[in-house]
């Protein structure tokens, strides 16, 4: 059982928007029951992840972390096309996440309790982005789900 | 052929857990020769990943790359809820990973011949941890396999 | 429907080599319209990842970055078995990625315009490579593809 769509949005510049009432609904739509539900941005300068969902310090935790890493204007890059932001959005993208799968059990996402699903945004302007979301399993539960 | 279990494990402290045997055993048990096996850490503050097995010394030298690059009690972060490791292992856990998929291989696990696949607690005290793992493939080798 | 193969190279020491064209193949041989491609490199001292596939400075970029987050020789490291970039390879593999799953849609891979797929090789010299390719889905388009 096959199922496949995807999400468009515009973000608001650099920064986390969270999607996980977003892909949950869609795992609903799918009416899978066990499975994997696989997330994968078309794009080489923005994230996806799971992170913490609490306390929204965190996220600007990472987002200073982030910067550290790979500061924007870096003399270390020469690839600057698009801005002093577009290298270290590349850097950001592959060390961060772009794609990821999770699990589907008894219809619903398996994140803990303290997981969220986010895009974040790299680039300091409002981008376009888009995100594949591909959902297999089966409707009832695993032959052999052991849980 | 869809096959869904739970590992729950109590960590002592940060460091490496080998999880390789007890995967293999699950993918034994699944019956799946062709396939794949994904697994899910349902934390935002520990590690899993595929590393080097042999040497005990690269683990020793990760935990050091990893305390270098957010190192407890970093002035760069604000989030210390629960301690001063608690905001670098949420960094840890977005940049050395936290779910993946390996392969299924004429009924094992396709690792490579030093590849082991471990939980890295990346929280100084002893945590209760829990990670999804879902199978899937067929029974037979693949109709298309070329292998 | 599932469907597995394996990609044995030799690459020419650290840097790039392009995979997306012989992936995009592989698909097209499986025969699946709707469904995901796992790819998953069988060792701990090379990467595998989806980056930029236009400006050659944005793999220079990503190669200097490398260097910095983990230089070669850096005292932090003990393990040295095979010189000065043994350990530095591990930590790239770990931090830059070794296993991806990228989309089918309508028989192709779900990638963006400006995604490719590449195996980064992290040693200085010339290694023989194995990656395994896993491509499950369906035939038709999915059941409830939305697209």
């Amino acid at each position: 059982m096959w199922w496949q769509d995807q999400i468009r949005m515009t973000t608001r510049g650099r920064g986390f928007h969270t999607l996980t009432d977003e892909i949950a609904t869609k795992v609903r739509e799918s009416g899978v029951e066990t499975g994997l539900c696989h997330l994968f941005l078309r794009h080489t300068s923005a994230g996806l992840c799971v992170t913490e969902n609490a306390d929204p310090e965190v996220q600007r935790d990472l987002e200073r972390f982030a910067q550290r890493l790979a500061p924007d204007g870096d003399p270390l890059f020469q690839h600057d096309a698009e801005g002093t932001d577009d290298m270290p959005a590349h850097v950001r993208n592959l060390v961060l996440g772009y794609q990821l799968t999770v699990p589907i059990h008894a219809g619903r996402l398996g994140l803990g309790t303290w997981q969220g699903i986010y895009l974040w945004e790299h680039r300091r302007s409002s981008m376009r982005r888009e995100l594949l979301v591909t959902i297999c399993g089966q409707s009832g539960s695993a032959a052999l789900n052991k849980l």
